[in-house]
């Protein structure tokens, strides 16, 4: 029986990045896409409690059923999963491939990794991709040889599950990237920096910018330092927020 | 000196739970808050890219200045504490009285959580709070002592840096909550069911809804056993996502 591969991003349904990894995905198994109306970057794990969701059907055709929702990356996966195909057992689930890196703590941030963590929730292997290359016209060539060779990789190897994949490709050509590299999450943070301007009826407004600090750039088993030297970087994602650490010497403090 | 005390939520300047939390803070310091204009439940980590920020001064007295953002919580935070008070020492981040629990992998979904962890980043202890009640009218009274109880004994008693608490408070007369319980995150998740409505002009829409699956509803060192059983749940927070479990297995199939 054909493989069932259910596909998102978080650049919205008519991004590069999505139409690059249906193509991968085509020859692993029949597709069915949910993907946001919009871009939504730096959405997260955000869903839509407030409004209400639409669904819109964008193109039919033998082995490929894309869909188009009003909401979040999350939203979809959730739309997809437990109404459209509520019924069908999935093979695996991917988003991406995100037009930007989503190494260290960018998967916090990241729509994409929102949506694959989401995916992991439903007993079946969740990939995210993302190529360091916020640009438009990015190319996805590299990314795509990649993904391929990860989902190969999965599909064959059977991991255990729940398993969610954070994958990171660095810009090069594809005869440049130097290998596959399982690694930790990078500790670090942004500091951010806020432009101001003044809207033309004198109120000012402010651009969210900033710079990533590597917390240990000397770290030879980062995703961060894996993108730097050349390898794409694949760290699997797991939800307990827990500081197990903390619990005892917390006890001590706060029980009562 | 006098204490300096960042405040943030995610129901919206306006909330009562958010009122209430800065009453209880008020006699630990001084208060700055930056909240969002309106209601962000379900935001999570999200970020604003696409669009500008607007600040505006809500309420200044002594003691108490409270700004309203058109962002996201964790935009709150970015904009409070790397803009508004960037050159200032802050010693304490708090986040809510949030209508709703957000314990149990809810952490994941949640703006309060979002802001409160990302306070965290900030080498100050920050504490996000949650009352297991979404009405609007809840009952803030216990939630309120609770709040106290946790920000006096973090005040006091140090723990180590970096310090993020997620805290979540049952439905109670105070007289009746049994205590504050240091404990880890519940394993589980969502399953969605989608209310389908027809709008006026005959498109269809979707409500999200869905109920938790509490995978481990034996274990009673976690934050939902503490809930149902009439405890303050504080769980540690920690932002390593990666499974280190999985990275040999993985490593064994994936690297090349």
């Amino acid at each position: 029986m054909e493989r069932l591969i259910f596909v998102t991003n978080d650049d919205g349904v008519s991004a590069r990045g999505l139409a690059r990894l249906i193509e991968v995905l085509r020859e692993f198994g029949n597709i069915v896409v949910v993907a946001p109306e919009t871009a939504q970057s730096g959405m997260s794990h955000a869903i839509t409690m407030s409004s209400p969701l639409y669904l819109r059907k964008v193109r039919e055709e033998p082995g490929l059923e894309v869909y188009a929702c009003s909401g979040t990356p999350v939203d979809c996966v959730k739309m997809g999963l437990d109404h459209l195909l509520a019924d069908r057992k999935m093979d695996l689930v991917c988003s991406g491939i995100n037009h930007g890196s989503n190494a260290a703590i960018n998967v916090l941030y990241s729509g994409t990794m929102g949506a694959a963590i989401e995916g992991g929730f439903y007993d079946v292997p969740s990939i995210g991709f993302s190529l360091d290359d916020h640009s438009l016209d990015a190319d996805f060539e590299a990314a795509g040889i990649v993904a391929r060779q990860v989902v190969a990789g999965v599909l064959e190897g059977r991991p255990a599950v729940p398993l969610c994949l954070n994958v990171n490709i660095p810009v090069a050509r594809p005869e440049d990237i130097k290998g596959v590299k399982v690694c930790r999450q990078c500790r670090g943070h942004w500091r951010e920096e806020f432009f101001c301007r003044r809207n033309p009826w004198g109120r000012d407004y402010f651009w969210l910018t900033g710079a990533f600090k590597n917390a240990e750039p000397e770290a030879t088993d980062t995703d961060e330092w894996a993108l730097a030297h050349g390898y794409a970087s694949v760290v699997p994602i797991q939800v307990d927020l827990t500081d197990h650490a903390q619990l005892a010497p917390l006890g001590a403090i706060l029980d009562r």
